[in-house]
């Protein structure tokens, strides 16, 4: 459908706001959907004179990860633009890339040597602490030799995760990514050596294992984290970007990285925000609204909330919204969306596969059919069920920026 | 989806009666569409009985030109199958194309000579009156010298617009229309050659650049239009048609030429009708009710008025279609549609993406879910929101003319 909009785009100064509450979807505890509990009156009315729908991120029955979902509703079919682990992983660090880098993703391990050949004793390396992490992460940072002018990128994450970029001379051409994880996922396995899939990712998987020898000599000494297993090897995705699609200025309001990477390969501009609360994230719109055509706007507790569990949490989260949607009417964008990435509901503690509450606001809708906003009301909206990368078509039509498609 | 129901299909006396009222869908003002307006007893009545739903013509938020969404409710993906522009013009004048011709769209426009360059001033020949155009087109047409075998259809259009086939001695093969515009679109440009972008075309962009030539120098000494500019080169798309695909004998019963020009190309019989009123097609309707499958009935007036943003001009043709239904009903055909190909709101004054009220009357229906024919009610309907290029197997099922698929 991309490449139809792309034909048929018009410029004009219409704003586009799409507001995403991470995880929107619930699932009712005690009869009621944390959005049925929460008490929304500005978006309830909002909805009576809104288009009305349930998006569906992936296809019936696909719980998506936080960048395939977002890719989604951005437009781009998330089966073919694949998202590789390392590269989210980098992005949720807040680590910027080029189509010279190789993005991985790792994990501390033990492993007992025999005859100088590692067997894995423990996977994540006794899920180390975080301090413990960084510790290791910097002592392997002092003592790396350059390799072929390969800088190394490497970032301390959760327990035993860190994050790899290898920043190499030249781009990596296709394919040159294509190289098989080199941890046996089960104990007792020898570590596997990198393995290039692709002509293209032979080079780029020698330098790999040159690598990890090296740095495995460095920590050898190390009682638990003496060793490293890398996976999701993967450099960014070359995505066409809004402007080139939608003929859209587009910037990103959000306040995690991971948000605001996956919104810069969609060639968005990412706007700073004074803190991570949403009163910061709507002061960044008003300051910007008339900057930019398009703003996404990514609020991200709704989802920490449903993960925890804590439903009530959430609630509170879409309530807060809530008191800022005049705030956003009172801007008068063409068209206003509301509607999150995902389903999280606290139920589950968990991302799910559930059908994503959706509401959009404009000059151009039918109404009548339903008087509030939650997943029952918008069920019986006038866009029904829809996928999620049909909805940037709905915004640029509702906002007059497609001309007539076919004669 | 054709391509399953062409194995599938049977024969059967069941008769199908489909009718488009053109651009029936519509957005509220005070409160209410046109159809929700409306005083439409039969149409209600109908629906009580009747599958009810909406079509999307093309894709969620697209909005259809006419051709690419009567293929569509055709059962013929728009997409895939385009019907060029050149074409499209030409059938709306009512000229009939076969596959040796060239069907083109021009413009008079207003050239400047310098050093015998031509550079475009107006590309529309400041808007000349179609009287002007038709007197020009009657001098073109006089001095024109026949070359290489090549019959020349310059038919007026309105104002500076002008359809041309260029009827060749042979076939024209694949790809032998694609040949870009002429037209810079910029004045102060020069016009373009007509440059072929397929081996297959070469010849054809040869001879236009020769038809220019010699057109230009006939109207030379014209103070406004003196110049032709070429647009949307096109060859009739080779349509596999009813007869094959859905083993119907279909009639077209239609009172404008572009829409009969598009039921031609899907194989249909195009039947006569002796005034352009509701009351003459349902008339034609009757007489011709033995000899064919199905038909296709076009209701124009709803779009026009919903173009000029004239309300209560399409309630009244809706209103007027209403009380056609029980003489369709008497006929007692096995399945009975009303929808519309796209909507034409009139708060739009245009064509626009969202979905088309569809009704189908069979003796084989759920219902309980709706009492009214109208955007909302439709919208809870059993058949939901649904691709228009569904509609063909919808309507062929409901007349028992397709076996079971799979063993």
């Amino acid at each position: 459908m991309q490449e139809i909009i792309k034909d048929i785009k018009l410029v004009n100064q219409n704003k586009i706001v799409l507001c995403v509450l991470d995880g929107l979807g619930g699932l009712p505890i005690n009869g009621e959907t944390e959005l049925e509990a929460a008490k929304t009156p500005n978006l309830n009315e909002l909805s009576i004179n809104s288009s009305c729908g349930l998006h569906i991120p992936i296809s019936q029955g696909i719980t998506p990860g936080s960048g395939a979902a977002h890719l989604s509703l951005f437009g781009y079919d998330p089966i073919r633009n694949k998202i590789g682990r390392g590269v989210l992983e980098a992005l949720g660090l807040g680590i910027e890339l080029t189509d010279n880098d190789l993005a991985i993703r790792g994990n501390f391990a033990s492993v007992e040597y025999k005859d100088g050949i590692p067997t894995v004793r423990d996977r994540r390396a006794g899920r180390i602490s975080t301090d413990e992490n960084k510790r290791i992460v910097s002592k392997i940072n002092k003592n790396l030799d350059n390799i072929e002018g390969v800088k190394v990128n490497l970032t301390s994450g959760m327990e035993h995760r860190f994050s790899l970029v290898l920043s190499f001379p030249d781009p990596i051409p296709g394919g040159g990514d294509s190289i098989l994880d080199t941890d046996p996922q089960l104990e007792g396995e020898k570590p596997l050596t990198p393995t290039a899939t692709s002509e293209n990712a032979k080079p780029y998987a020698e330098y790999v294992a040159k690598f990890i020898n090296q740095v495995s000599k460095i920590i050898e000494d190390e009682v638990k984290a003496n060793y490293i297993l890398l996976r999701g090897f993967a450099k960014q995705p070359k995505l066409p970007g809004y402007k080139e699609i939608y003929g859209l200025n587009a910037a990103c309001i959000a306040t995690y990285p991971m948000y605001r990477g996956v919104s810069k390969l969609a060639g968005m501009s990412v706007l700073d925000v004074f803190d991570t609360s949403i009163g910061a994230e709507i002061n960044t719109l008003k300051h910007n609204f008339m900057n930019y055509d398009f703003f996404y706007i990514h609020i991200k507790k709704t989802d920490s909330y449903g993960e925890d569990g804590n439903f009530n949490g959430k609630v509170s989260v879409i309530e807060e919204f809530d008191r800022y949607v005049p705030d956003i009417i009172d801007l008068n964008p063409s068209v206003f969306v509301v509607t999150g990435d995902h389903s999280t509901p606290s139920l589950m503690k968990s991302h799910s596969w559930h059908p994503v509450p959706f509401l959009l606001y404009s000059k151009y809708n039918r109404s009548g059919l339903h008087n509030e906003f939650n997943e029952c009301e918008c069920r019986k909206g006038d866009l029904g069920i829809f996928k999620a990368t049909d909805a940037m078509a709905l915004m640029l039509a509702h906002s007059l920026r497609l001309q007539k498609y076919g004669a």
